[in-house]
């Protein structure tokens, strides 16, 4: 079934923003009576589509989320790459997502462009929720530098190029007690030695993704498919 | 380095294809002298741009590849999500892939357009093996129906939604003596009730991937990397 997300409840009617009544109308061609779910706090609700209102039903079971919480941390990249990386990430299950401006960052977005890039993002994020039928949407924080990371709290994991890391699994198999994992990722031309000093001196962990060369958007894909794997039923 | 694949060893010079010296010469930029790797028949060559020819230097010393063989055979999914497909599953290792036609395929590929086709499947596939510094292009086979599949050998994987599949953790960890894995991935649908049990028939396992819902060129992507991951040193 069709799931949205509402940020507002108003006498058992759900609240949508005109972008989902377009979706609704004109992509989705509903009707009057035809039901949906609509996610508000977390919570699902089988509704039904009362005119120009979203009447629920009844709510619906929710699913107990035991999952280890993830905030991935990316440098800027290009909008198609972007674009990916967020709808991967959130199908993945991603719930923070920090974009950093790093050194070797190619792409640059200037400060009053800012709040539009994290509106669109959020949109991305919001639209691969509801496909992926999530109960929540990933935060994407504003635009960060590596030093807002330092009291950052959980397994913390740096993608890196030296010789002295070790694998990912390694890392993963021997830290399964935490419930957080902060997961940073350098831009194409790699984190600068300075930069990795400087996670590795806050507490972050360098490791290896073995001999494959991927391409930087790849990267979190591939990340969260395997913590997905790792921390399987 | 840039790295380029040629089919053909004249006289210690290697010979590219036209859209390759586009590349060196439009692209890159590159002049005279100007060193690039070469591979041919799995071996890699530095080489040198000698004016209209390409000049080997020296052999490189080859990586030894104890690799498992990964199979992937896959619904055919529209152009952008193909595409992605392919350039992904090149960069995480795929070594074949099967694309099949489904019951619940939506997409449909008349049998006088599939030559074309795989030609553009074969160089997306050759791009992504450049741009990864793989030393084998993946093969790309024609489109074949699920019942090709019947004397295939190795470890063989279904993605499934059904009741009483077994985890993906469960299968890999347990046959880790396999060289050869190959999975089938079902269309947006999923595979009929019929597909699913003749594939169980002929060996298949089916797996479940956890309870994400992912869209569908997003599974061959996890798939790749959590064997990636299960398989590193």
């Amino acid at each position: 079934m069709q799931r949205y997300f509402s940020n507002q409840l108003d006498n058992n009617k759900l609240i949508l923003s005109s972008d989902d009544w377009y979706h609704i109308k004109t992509v989705m061609r509903m009707n009057n009576h035809d039901q949906i779910e609509v996610v508000y706090d977390t919570e699902v609700y089988l509704c039904e589509i009362d005119n120009q209102d979203i009447k629920i039903i009844n709510k619906l079971e929710k699913k107990i989320d035991n999952n280890k919480k993830i905030i991935l941390v990316i440098p800027l990249l290009r909008e198609n790459k972007m674009d990916l990386v967020l709808q991967k990430a959130t199908e993945l299950g991603v719930n923070t997502i920090i974009p950093i401006k790093t050194e070797r960052s190619i792409v640059q977005i200037d400060k009053d462009k800012e709040n539009k890039k994290i509106i669109r993002w959020t949109r991305i994020c919001k639209e691969a929720s509801e496909q992926s039928h999530r109960t929540d949407i990933p935060i994407v924080t504003e635009i960060k530098n590596l030093n807002s990371l330092e009291n950052i709290d959980g397994l913390k994991i740096v993608c890196s190029t030296r010789e002295d890391k070790v694998s990912l699994k390694k890392i993963l198999t021997k830290h399964e007690n935490y419930d957080r994992i902060i997961i940073v990722i350098g831009p194409e031309g790699g984190l600068s030695n300075d930069e990795e000093n400087y996670l590795i001196k806050i507490g972050f962990n360098p490791v290896t993704l073995g001999n494959r060369i991927m391409r930087v958007e790849t990267v979190p894909i591939f990340l969260l498919s395997v913590l997905n794997y790792e921390y399987m039923e």
